[in-house]
């Protein structure tokens, strides 16, 4: 019983392993390098590039796998989104899909590419925006370094971005977003239908995101003096009862709580003027609620 | 009062410096790259190469060091074994030193090895065993790509492996196994009788192993109600005993265990399903049982 | 409102992302290089060679920034030192910078430097020490690789140095200390006197100064039977009264304590000894008394 | 007046450098990497993906450009093949695009894919190629890894080699070869037919291929004496006429020839055995015959 | 007898080393990486960054060396300028040291900056410029990313360009050039005036320069019938005359001719159709009219 | 009919590739990285640590090899020396292996080392060294880094040196010289009986060395007006008789030498006073006299 999952080769390949790692699974690539090992023996891991993962899921050679959204609707892929996992952007801008042309274009908007030539790695995609929008336009499959293609060899682009700063360095003027994306937990139709995968994915989902809430979270633990309880308590956030346990030694009180990283910034110097003492703060592995 | 302790560089270094950071110790290599300097004044610690380290321990150059048992045997070392120490495997698979020779060699077994040539980094041993089994054979000390060299430079080889694999690409098959290996701190034999350095050896081996030991271990809490307090008990894993703490604020109980990687991965859902909050797991450094 | 802080581009830059990603604040560089995004909106980082920085918060057009002493001491930069970090050195000797020259130099100390030729990256902090002993000596401007120029290209150099390690391999001889540096927190006047400027340089002080003294620190948790709480009491060390909570199931009580690194070398075995169990130790992301 | 010129940017590209420096064209990528400058006038040369280049040249985008003729096909590029260029080989072999399936497959030839699922980066090429042999598979772009696709991902693959050394070491066998491919400076119909463009790509054609000839050739000078002439001119290869010219100084010739690499080897000792005297052999940079 | 050669370290370093390589000069970095080796006893190379060896030069710790015209003017060196070496350049244009602003910026001309705060790595020239053109401007030394400080650190910049594509990609506008710069081999006045020196330095000088001439030209031999012999003549460019020899073998007569790499590519055809035959290029190491 | 020759892997392969790329023999390393294809079919090349090639010279698996005459004499190697190859230095010096002990240590001569310890990568030629001087000493194996372990783990090194430079940086002294060392093409006794054998050998060693030659020579043509003819031939150095042909168009003369590299820098300026025009330098790729 195994459950085969492709995970994206590449430049998301660290972090996803690091990922992993965190929720207790550790991934080692030996010398098969697209075969990994996993310390979990109902996991049967494949490495490939994340354009193909949705095909396979798709397909069924894999029960799931994780890739963006993107490919997903590239590859017509028609399968059970278990989970959201952003875990690989930089800024908290979302991932988008976007049409760009020559800062100096005269195309403005979508209706102005009639006729016009689309160069962009998701073809599928931005075909079907187009035809949607009711416009014609040939687009062509790009094998990289899409953004320099205006104007010389094309007249617009449809092209991956988080921040745009890439676009605005190409001279590039955003015309439409033909997509909002994100890294996704996917699965098979039939895998999902099958009691056991479902379940081994739920398990999957619930530990990997633990692990991504655990990224942006500290523990915090204090103590302090049962006069000020009440004070303490009303600074700290309402979200979630602190784990409250009385000290052996007299008029003490320990307080745990979990934080948002955050709210650590102003909570800290707070608690300490009403009087909390040895505040620590720890690192998490998981949270979940 | 020093203890003299050989750490291997190379492949080794980076990870060993990480268990002992784990466990407390800094390490760093400084301009003389040799003599790294070390956050504990009791600790003097040389680099050296993983195969010279079970020489001078045995000669008491050094009082102590780190390597593997199959250079504690190439050496002839007669030392204490205090403690074994697996942080550099890729898999659960033993390390092994076998015996190979092509896929399509006529050399079936050991035996078949008379009067003929193999090539390993270790031929001390690979002598013992192969005189130990009655076989005369001349055994070469190679410099390195020992595997290529069947067939046509040798028609054997002793060589380390902990996969195969890398024996597979080269179209080789295994015969024997000379020795299972491991990673040791191991001590000189008259080192090891002078209480001082034996209690820092065994403070040593307590607190590397308690960094091991951690790694595949995650510290979990989790709020529970008192009424189903027994159920979650009983999902509990039986090996030990949770610390269960009442919380001043009603009928809740905060309980806190220590949990292996692999058992969170099936007790997390259950536990939430028996109706425990706030589970977080944290990531631990040492644990000492 | 947003804090302007200057960070060091370059060798420390690692160093100082880890050090805010430890205290809660996620930078991230970008497209744009030299201006990060950081998770924290009150915050515009701009990275910047540490030999500007102090030049820049002290003509304002930075808050506040990171860089040594010596850079601060070049500059002439009347600022306010929020906070001493200690976070880039490889050992617990102080940063100082040195005049040295060759070690078979007819000159002795500081005076013999008169008429001579001394190289430093530091000119305006040597001229000024060489001014105050009353030595004319003509100092230049060293772009880098200062401590092979003796004695080929000047007399003496005024270099920095940690261990003295590079000096001697140069075989170079130290002969006075101008000055002794290490990393600072520091800010423009004005803008310390803006409070709520003060109030965030001060809260992040707080979590920088936090986050640092949490690396040499572990939180260990154990459990105690109560018949020997007194005995394990007397063993932790004086510092801090340990947080000991009552567990339900018995006579055992658990007892939480934060522990220099250093004591948990000999603390372990000794509460072992004295009858503690399940001890383990976590590490912290941030320690505030 | 422009030639606009796309090279292949990536793997070929130093190699396409070196090789135009060697004919006389300095090739410089700046800060705008796709554009880089030429010391020629009449050249604009663009980089590119080599996929691409034969798709831009069919559209008449580029004048010409550098691909192999796999990707001119499959880009179903009607263009002018201008010259075979040979410069990026490692071995003899022809580059060849094969059909090949697992070792132990029973799929044995071309008519046993039908039904069957063929990974590969040239889709036109293998479907035409399969059409062409009356077979219905399902062939899909496969972007990259695609050795190791079998037999997990899919039953084929249509993959491009020099040695077969992937393929055997991924325990492949070849059932086909649908193309064998070399490098082509290729032109665009309409491109060729405007005089002055054609005369600047045959210009360019006589010196890489001169360039190209003169790698593996030298140019020899010696002095023999006029007695031993006829006998030197008797070991000559036939092929070509030397230059002899009479020297001043009495009864020598000095004879200057060009030779093959190959053939240097044996005809060196051959010629000073027959009494040559100061043999030298100096590299070329072009050859034209 | 040494002369003590200031050679630059760093970007410089292997382009410099590869100039004297191909002009008969060795030098090889040991162990002592400021003090090459060379195979020329007169020689003594000392290596150090460019913007010291003017300074060096012009005291006569070096008697010379080779660095940029634009850090002989920062170090106010009053040296001999032996020869223009250009060997480091990646386009026709001229090295210069520009003032820039931002794009926006209302700064039009150098009269405008008054008052204004520039940032360069070049202050003494700089602040000449300014004063020359009557403007008082704050001018400050900038330790690198010179470019990104406009606006946000000064007003201004002087900063090295070529192509200017850098102050393009940050948004500055050129509004003045203060200096055009090229690599010189420089001397200094005393040991210019030593005539065994001087004739080393213009030895030195011939041969570099010689190498240099040879980098964009070939030898080309050629055998043509006697016939057209003064066909050939007639395209072959007027400026050289070239070599003709009779040949033994009947009415054919050998060219040789140097040519300027640019020529060859019309030549060479033309050569063809008037009749010559064998031609080859050959690369040239020196050049020396 | 193929001649095995050993090359040495690592740090010796590159220059060693690149000596018989400049005689013709073009070595590309592909996927079977331990066997590289040659274009000459009577060929077959095996890499292999050139401490290892001696040993399998001396026993016929290999007919030839290069590699240094201290791994000869390590492996007590009866082999034949057919080439002197002197490709992999970087000054003039001899390599040597020399004995080395602390600069401060009591042991002034080789006499001084009875019941010493003594640290080398060459066991057997140092063992025999002492032995013939009479001396008694423990000599044992090093991985590596022998320099640093003297004092703490040996009293002595017997190690290779060029310069000496890294024995002074490590305060270490010499007290004897064991070996002069170079690199040697040899060859196996029972090989080089064999005619074709021993052909094959002669011709390489005939090219190789012609290489090695080519490098420090220049080839010189000039013209010369016939008046002047006798004083150029004055300057030109004796050994060699320069090519002189009498040019078509007059009293000029066209002169050929070939010259040392370390000639050319003082006759180039004495050629062109003496009135030679048109000097060109030109590389060559092999001199054989």
């Amino acid at each position: 019983m195994k459950l085969r999952l492709g995970l994206p080769k590449g430049s998301l390949q660290e972090a996803t392993f690091q990922l992993f790692r965190q929720a207790g699974f550790k991934i080692t690539v030996g010398s098969r390098s697209y075969f990994p090992a996993v310390n979990d023996p109902e996991l049967d891991i494949l490495l490939m590039r994340a354009q193909e993962i949705p095909r396979y899921v798709n397909e069924g050679v894999l029960d799931a796998g994780i890739s963006g959204l993107d490919w997903i609707r590239e590859n017509n892929a028609d399968v059970v989104e278990v989970a959201d996992m952003v875990y690989s952007k930089s800024t908290s801008n979302p991932i988008r899909l976007v049409i760009a042309v020559a800062e100096d274009s005269d195309i403005k908007d979508v209706s102005d590419l009639n006729g016009k030539r689309v160069a962009t790695e998701l073809v599928n995609v931005t075909e079907r925006y187009l035809r949607d929008h009711g416009v014609e336009a040939m687009v062509e499959y790009s094998w990289g370094a899409t953004e320099v293609k205006v104007p010389h060899l094309v007249d617009a682009i449809a092209d991956i971005t988080e921040t745009g700063s890439s676009l605005v360095a190409n001279k590039l003027r955003i015309i439409a977003t033909v997509l909002e994306s994100s890294t996704k937990l996917h699965a098979n139709r039939d895998a999902w239908e099958v009691p056991w995968k479902r379940e081994k994915l739920e398990s999957l989902s619930v530990l990997l995101q633990g692990a991504l809430r655990a990224r942006s979270r500290f523990g915090l633990k204090m103590n302090v003096p049962e006069d000020v309880l009440s004070t303490v308590l009303g600074i700290l956030p309402a979200m979630k009862q602190p784990t409250i346990s009385k000290l052996v030694e007299c008029d003490w009180v320990a307080i745990e709580i979990i934080l948002d990283e955050i709210q650590a910034r102003n909570l800290i110097p707070a608690l300490k003027s009403a009087g909390a003492q040895d505040i620590i703060l720890y690192p998490l592995s998981m949270v979940i609620p």
